[in-house]
Order: C-alpha cells, then sequence, then structure tokens
C-alpha cells in the first residue's frame, strides 16, 4: 500500500482508538502527511478511509494540506427526528450508520472539521481540491429547528479554497452541516443534509459554486442554502423540503433551474439586497402547512422575493396549499412572487395554483416588471403603473 | 482492516465460491454481521467489495439490515442485445464485464436482491440507507420486449425504506431491473439500465424519490419509470430511449425537467389516474419509428397524456417523425399532448414540429386548459370551449 | 484479493517505477490482464488504483480492453494559471496533486491515454464500459489559450465504445483533455476540467452521449464541447466557463439544459451545419470582456448562433455585459441570437438584459422563426419579413 492511504481502523500511528476520538486520529494522521510531504512540489495529498463503524469524535479535525481526501462508505442516514417522536423499544437500530461519526466535541470547539491554513498572501493560505465524500456527521442531540440548537457545525472552510468537494456526505442534527468561505468552484453533490438548522452555507463571497443533486432537509430557523455575494452559484436538480429556504445576498448570476422545492413556509428563494440577473427556472415549487411554526416570514413575503434588477423567473410551477386560517396575515391574499424592488425583473411562462386567491406582487417602488403568461388578471396585483402585464387567460 | 469491510473474493466463512454463488456468500455475510451487531446502538452495516468478475447467482440475497453497502468496480454494461442479433465468432468478449453477477436462482425465486424485513410497527421493518453501486445485474437469456420475460428481477425493496441509494449500478436482460416499494427519499443516481422489461418501479406509495442523470433504455412492453401514489418524485436530466414511458398513477407533485426523451412509441409521458399538480419543463421529446412493435397505445394517446388537474407542460420541444403509414390508427393525426381529463392544466412555451400534421388535444371533459404559444391554431383540436388559446403564430 | 484488482504502487510486475513512469506499469498491468482472461466470456477487466502520489507518464498507455476500471483518489486540481502569474516563493504546494499524473510522453506520442482496439467488423473493436474516474491528468507546461500549446492529450477514444464513463476526472494544461470517437451513450458527469484547450470533443459520430454536472473551464481557442454528428446529445447542469463554447456541427436532437455559461466571446452555443431539433432550454448565459483576445468570433455570431431548423431556445437567461469600446465590429450592436439559416425555428420566454443595445438578428435567408416575448420591438433585428413575432412589451 503507498504511504498515501490510510484506514482509520488500523493506522499504527495513531495514540487513540478511532472509536473513540476519531477527530485526534485524522489530525494526527494529518500530521504524519506532513512529516513526509515537505516541499512544494511534494505535496499530494492522502486519502483517509472510514470503515463503517460507530465512531466518536471529541477533538476537532484541522485540515490545513491541500488534496486531501476523507472517504466512508455511506451516508448512514436515519431519521433522527421520527426516533424521537417515537417507541423505539421494537427498533432494530437507534443509529445512524455506515461511517458515523458521533460529533461530540470536547475541546471547546463547536467543528468537527475545520478547513483552515493561515498566511498571507491568500494565495498561501487557499486550499485546493480537499473532498469529503460518504461518510455521516451526526449531532448526536438536538431538537427542532436545529438553529441554534447544539450549536454544533458539521464542516467549516475558513481559508480561501478551490475546487473542494462535498459528495455522497450525510449530515444530521447539526445546527450547520456545511459552511465555506471564500469558495471557488466548490462542488457540492449528491449528498443527504437532514435535520440541520441550515444545510448549505457560502460565506464571505463565492465563485461558481455548484449545488447539485442533493437532498436538502432543513427545518424553519436557517437556510436550506444561503450564499453571500455569490456570483455564478449553480444549484440545479436538488430536491430540497420541509423548510425549503434558498438565500442570496448581494448574488449574481445565480442558476437555479431543475430543482423540486417543498416548504411549509414562505421564502422558498429570496434574493436580496440587489441580487440581480438571476434566473429561476423549470422548479417546482409547493408550499403546504403543517410541522412547524415560524414568525420569520409572514405570506406577504412571498414564495419567492427579488429585491434587485434583470432577474428572470420562467418555466415555474407554483403550488400552493394552505388552509387558509393558517395564512398570516389573517385574512390576506398569499403571495406567490413578490418584486420588492428593481428595475426590469421578468416573469415568463409560469403556472400558480392554488386553494386560496394567491397573488404576484410588484412593490410600488419597482419598474418595468414584465408579467407574461405568468397570472391572470386577478392573481396580479401591481402597486405601480411602470409594469407590463400579459395575462394568463382566464 | 475493520471487521466491517468484506470482500466477496476473499471472505474466509464463505461455504461456497462466490463465483459459483455469490448470493450464497452475501448472505452468509450478512448473517455475519447479525452475529456481530446485536444491539440497538451498534449496527452500523457493513461494506461488500465485488471485485471485477464473472459471478453467478443461484440463491437469492435477503437484506434485512440497514446501512449495507454493497459495491463493484464499474456496471459493465455490455449490449447482449446485439450480440444476439450479430455474429459473435470473431468477437473479443461476449459478455457483460467489470463486477458482473449473472441472476441463475435455482432457488425457486425471482429477484436477485430482496430487501426485506418483517416486523411491527412499520418502523420496525423500515430499512435505512442501504447501498447498491457499481456492479452488474444480467439476466443472461431474454428476448425482447423483456416483459414477461425471463420473469427476473434484479433488485427488489419490499419494506418501508429511507434514504437508500442506487447508484453507478448496471441492469440488462432483466424484466424488472428495480423495484422500491414503500420509498421515502431514495436516490437512484447515475445508474445504466438497458434492455430491460421495466427499469424503474416505485411501488405503494412514495416520498420525494429522486431519479438523476440515469441512462434508462427500456423496450416497449413496460416502463422507463413506474410510479403509484407518488409525492414530489423528481426526474432530472436523465436520457431515455428507445421506449421512453414514464408512468404516473396518481401521482402528485412530481417535477419532471431537463430529460431527454426518446421513444418508437406514443405515451412518453403518462399523467394517470388523476394525477395532479406535476410539472414537465426542459424536457426533449423524440417520437421515432423503428425497432419493435406493440398495440399497448396509438398515437391518440399522445406523447405527453394527461389526466389530473393542475399539471404544467412548459419549456419542452416536440419531435415527430414517423412515417405516416405508420402511425395508428390509420388516417389519424397523432397526438402530441393530449389532455384527457381535469382542470386547469397549462401548456406554455414548447415548440412542437413534427413530419405530419400533428395536435394538442383537449378531451371534451376538460375545462380551463391553457395553451399557450405551444400549438398553432391548426395544432390545436379542443373537444371543449372551456379552454385558452394563445396560438403560436403561423 | 482477486487477481483482478491492482494498485499500481504494489502491483509485483512492474518493471518500472509507477512514479517514473504510470504509462509503461498500466501497460503491463493490461498485458497481465489479457494473459489471464483468454476467452470470449472470461474478460470481465479489472480495476487498477492509483493512490495519491505524483506520477510521471512517459509512455502512453493503450487499452484494447473493456470494462477497465482506472480510478484514483481525487481530481486533484490545482490552478496552474494562477501559479505561473503568482510569486509562489511562499505557496505551501505548486503541483496539482491526488492521484496526478503528470504527462511527459518521450514515446512520441501525445495521448496519455489512447484507447483503440482494432479489428473488423466494427463490433469487434467496439470496447464497452471502460471507466477513467478520480485522477488528475496534467499537461505540465502550458500557456494560454492551451491550443495547439504543448499538444498534448489526455484521453483519447478512437474505437468504437459503449456505455464508458468519464467521471470525477481532473484535467488541466492540456490541448485535448478529452476525445471520443464513435461514442455510443457515453456518460461524461462529474468532472473538473480547466485550463485546457479543449474540454470534451465528440468526434465521427455519436449517440445519447450525457454531459452533466462538470465543471469544463476553457479558454478561447477550442471548445467547452465540440461534437460532429452527435444524435440526442444531452448536457445538463454543467457549469461552463470562461470562454465557454458549445458546438455542434450537423448535431441533430440535443438537449441542452440547466446550465451555467459564462464567457469572455462569442458563441457560447453554436448549432451549425444545418443541426436541427435541438432544445436549448433554463440556461443561464452571461457574457463578460475580460481575460483573453481572440478574432475567432465577432460580436455578430451570437451568444447563440443557429444554422438549422426546427431548434427551440426558450426559458433562458441572456446577461451581456461588455464595455461598448471592446464590441466588434466597432460600433455595431451586439448578437445575441443569431438565427443564421433555418426553417421554423422557435424563441420563447427569454430574457435578455445588456448594458447596449443587443440584438436578436434573422438573416434574410431564414424562414418562419418565431420570436416570442423573447425581444422587445427594439432588440428584433429581422431581415425578412418571414417571421413571427410576439415582442416582450416595452
Amino acid at each position: 500500500m503507498a504511504d498515501t492511504v490510510y484506514d482509520v481502523t488500523t493506522w499504527a500511528g495513531a495514540t487513540v482508538s478511532p472509536y473513540v476520538d476519531i477527530g485526534a486520529v485524522i489530525n494526527q494522521i494529518i500530521a504524519d502527511i506532513k512529516s513526509k510531504q515537505t516541499t512544494q512540489t511534494t505535496r499530494p495529498g492522502a486519502v483517509i478511509y472510514i470503515p463503517p463503524g460507530h465512531y466518536d469524535l471529541l477533538t476537532r479535525v484541522v485540515i490545513d494540506v491541500s488534496f486531501l481526501q476523507i472517504k466512508g462508505a455511506g451516508h448512514g442516514f436515519l431519521s433522527e427526528a421520527i426516533r424521537d417522536e417515537s417507541q423505539t423499544g421494537s427498533w432494530v437500530e437507534t443509529l445512524p450508520g455506515a461511517s458515523h461519526i458521533r460529533v461530540r466535541n470536547n475541546d471547546g470547539h463547536n467543528e468537527a472539521f475545520l478547513v483552515s491554513r493561515t498566511g498571507a498572501p491568500a494565495t498561501v493560505g487557499r486550499l485546493n481540491s480537499i473532498v469529503f465524500q460518504d461518510f455521516c456527521l451526526d449531532g448526536v442531540n438536538a431538537s427542532k429547528p436545529y438553529l441554534p440548537g447544539n450549536g454544533k457545525t458539521g464542516i467549516s472552510f475558513q481559508s480561501d479554497n478551490d475546487a473542494v468537494r462535498i459528495e455522497g456526505m450525510g449530515f444530521v442534527y447539526l445546527a450547520h452541516a456545511l459552511i465555506i468561505k471564500g469558495a471557488d468552484a466548490p462542488n457540492i453533490t449528491n449528498n443527504f443534509i437532514a435535520e440541520c438548522g441550515s444545510s448549505i452555507e457560502l460565506t464571505g463571497a463565492s465563485q461558481v459554486a455548484k449545488i447539485t443533486n442533493n437532498f436538502l432537509i432543513s427545518a424553519w430557523a436557517g437556510y436550506s442554502i444561503f450564499a453571500e455575494n455569490a456570483e455564478g452559484l449553480q444549484i440545479c436538480g436538488n430536491t430540497i423540503l420541509w423548510a425549503c429556504n434558498i438565500t442570496l445576498s448581494s448574488g449574481n448570476r445565480a442558476s437555479i433551474t431543475s430543482n423540486k422545492l417543498l416548504s411549509n413556509f414562505p421564502s422558498q428563494i429570496a434574493l436580496l439586497n440587489n441580487s440581480s440577473e438571476n434566473l429561476i427556472s423549470a422548479n417546482h415549487f409547493r408550499r403546504v402547512h403543517g410541522d412547524g411554526t415560524s414568525t420569520r416570514f409572514d405570506d406577504k413575503f412571498g414564495m419567492v422575493h427579488i429585491a434587485g434588477n434583470k432577474n428572470t423567473v420562467t418555466g415555474n410551477q407554483f403550488s400552493f396549499d394552505v388552509p387558509s386560517q393558517n395564512i398570516t396575515p389573517a385574512g390576506q391574499d398569499p403571495t406567490i412572487v413578490l418584486v420588492k424592488s428593481g428595475d426590469n425583473n421578468y416573469l415568463a411562462s409560469n403556472h400558480i395554483t392554488s386553494n386560496v386567491a394567491a397573488k404576484v406582487v410588484l412593490d410600488a417602488s419597482t419598474t418595468a416588471t414584465r408579467v407574461l403568461h405568468s397570472a391572470t388578471t386577478a392573481q396580479l396585483d401591481a402597486l405601480t403603473t411602470n409594469h407590463f402585464m400579459v395575462a394568463t387567460p382566464s
């Protein structure tokens, strides 16, 4: 076996069992990698395998080497929420499984994995092509809506990074599943993130992040996807539910297409703080009433909320089905799309269905919004004359 | 090596060669796992590796543990149909390969893999996060259209299940490739299912199943995807051909987007038995005439057939090219989209091209269908006045 | 361990170190496979693992067996362009990593991997289900725009092939990253191809190729995706940038949907030589001015260029932002979509935003183009009266 291949269960250098503290073992492996890879041109990184098992993590892992691949044998999801609401005496198993890490830091930190390398200029600190793949990070104990909850974070990138990959991972019962600061071209695909406060947070600023083919199942206090100052974000082919909330703050040129979006709450997609030229196309939006309560947004906020210019909403289905007594403010018509501010936003070929009268609302401050075959005359509530309407015939 | 890692070719506990009966070996491994993992909180499951090789399966595998990952080294597809129609004397290889399992049950069962755990209540039986990845299930002998054919099934889930994964698998020459009953959030991605009767069947009822990025190549007797009572199904980014047939029976809030759909037969997507609020967007539909004959549907059935309410068809291309003598009933114009029943179905921004006169048909029973820039006046055949038309100009 | 599992670093049959010439080692492994797998029904192939490390490749690998899986532990991308433009004295690592192969042929060939098997008829030569997964091919030295550049090719398939897979791979600093001739149902997904001349080239003719969920980052001299005589190509969910250029020559029934497309140059999608019945839907197009210069196309060529019949462009966002002094020919309005030739092309529900006056142009030779809610009256430049316009209201 090449000396770049590690198995946490067999590596002879560990001073503690990985079942007792896998964090300490991985830190020791990283130290071993660094002791062997010592020049600019001899640092290919390594792969660290985590076979199926229940592992505790007491010590935060700090990753400061590029190209590290940490890989297990499955995301191992089991619904801890259903478990905690059930009589489990007769259950066969009551924990998540596969390569299952219980996040139980006793080191004063909140993260299971921190990716960070100090140094200046930024390029020195920049970390490349780190891979997290096919294992489970479990916050162990939590209650809805998980935020602030137990305050635990699964993986946090805090150094600028390029081409990192989060693939096939499971996250459960964490306040923050995945945080990436300063991301360039991260690939977040095929993960199962569920029963967490927030699923994916792209902080600082990001370039061309790609979030595809995931299950993101967050509760109502946080976000499914939160991105600040994101340029060119791609969100495609995801199933996002329970309280789908994709929020961009000053995010431009995002493409949000072909997603399945379900929520018990308003704000399924919010484009805030002058987010512009974003595309929302071919998505299925479903709004229901059920588990959880929240006063964070009322139904005037919109299933889609737009504060910015030149955004496009086309080819989507909006399906609203909430008992009228559960709509807030009481007695109001819920808003499907709110164009809150901005110029030249464009809605075309969207289909709105609802159990109650529901509206596309154009705020008084907005200009030149096009609403084309996206609302019947009765479904448009334009607070400005500065707009263009081609009504869905009715 | 951790004791949760098995290799079918090296595991000392096997009483038979995996090349003779890999089914028996995997059953023995599962028994070994169960003998070692004996409490509710000590059942992480295991990984079972299948290295490249030709394996026979004589005995059905019964999986009744969660978190099991069965993993090979490739889907190993080789077209057995082309082989069986060719002179193969000079061929280099004539079998599928990689981690290749020949399904040859001599145990009286039809399935290679049955996932089932008995017990009550349902949560006891519910199985979590089982993974089938990167191996080939081959029915060995078959003839078109493969259903009922040899009657063999690749994988059948018959207990309620959560978050299972079918990824990178190959299926060939099976009557039923993959059946999942009672699925919650299954992930079926990146598979190669070809020359089977039916590719994917979601029976009973399912929640938020995700079927993405697959090749599904079925013949004309079965289904590419069949789902009954499915809520929130996501079908995205698939290439489905030969006889693409996606059928939902009482399926609601599905999102069928960005797929490439090719067929020699009608009924590429059928929404039956009051399937409602489904989205069909950004798909490419192609209808040709070629291999195979079937009287299951005639050309009045529609490339898309809708029986339900509030469905949306937007942003699709429909490309019909069948010699007029092959259209049935003889002398009739073929139907591109048939709205068979229901209220408030919505078609917008679809492009129909055809070598013959082709129609969007609204049945007499339908109400309030919108047909917006989706047909020229000549392309609409409305059997009711209760509809709204904005014709594609011509 | 089964004898179908090889590790380049431990295989006893190698006569040279894989770090010195991994190409020679893999060729020796292939010879070993062929010596052991000698009949039509005993050729399952093998898996060859490449652990993390820096490997040189001096000798071209020739793959003439089906079902081979070559697999590493990560795409290992590091931006060599940024490196070469920076002071790297303080950088921690200056090479790509993970399973990192430096392409340094000294054998007179240009390819790192050639997939080719001679023989007649074609089915004899046809190679099935070969897999390249999760390693890095690095051209070592290059300068923009990388074509003709160092002339190196990463992987070239030159025999007809079926169901091959390119997944999770990294390519950097190559003139041609991936060439596949004569492809049937190849699966190209989840790769990171960057700083190459051309990313993906499907030559000869292809059937139902699927290109999904990739990062493709090419410079301006080549192509992101080039396909000739492609039938039924699927391009979905990719992020393509820097100089996004998808070109189809005589390509029919392609589906190009839900992609994020960014370029510093015209011709983001070109449908040439009578490419017909293709679908371009739900894509985000962004055109900026920045790195690189090229006279290959001027701004009259179109961000989308259509020469063919019955194509569909729907539900896309076009975002043009180039300083007027950088637009060519000087003083001209840039073209967003050029319908250069053909009948019955269809544009609907597209949103064009631009910092300057920008146009949809219908050439004088074109007939029956529909432009529906895709341009304001001012944005249409129709050189023929043979068209139909429903203007975006303004």
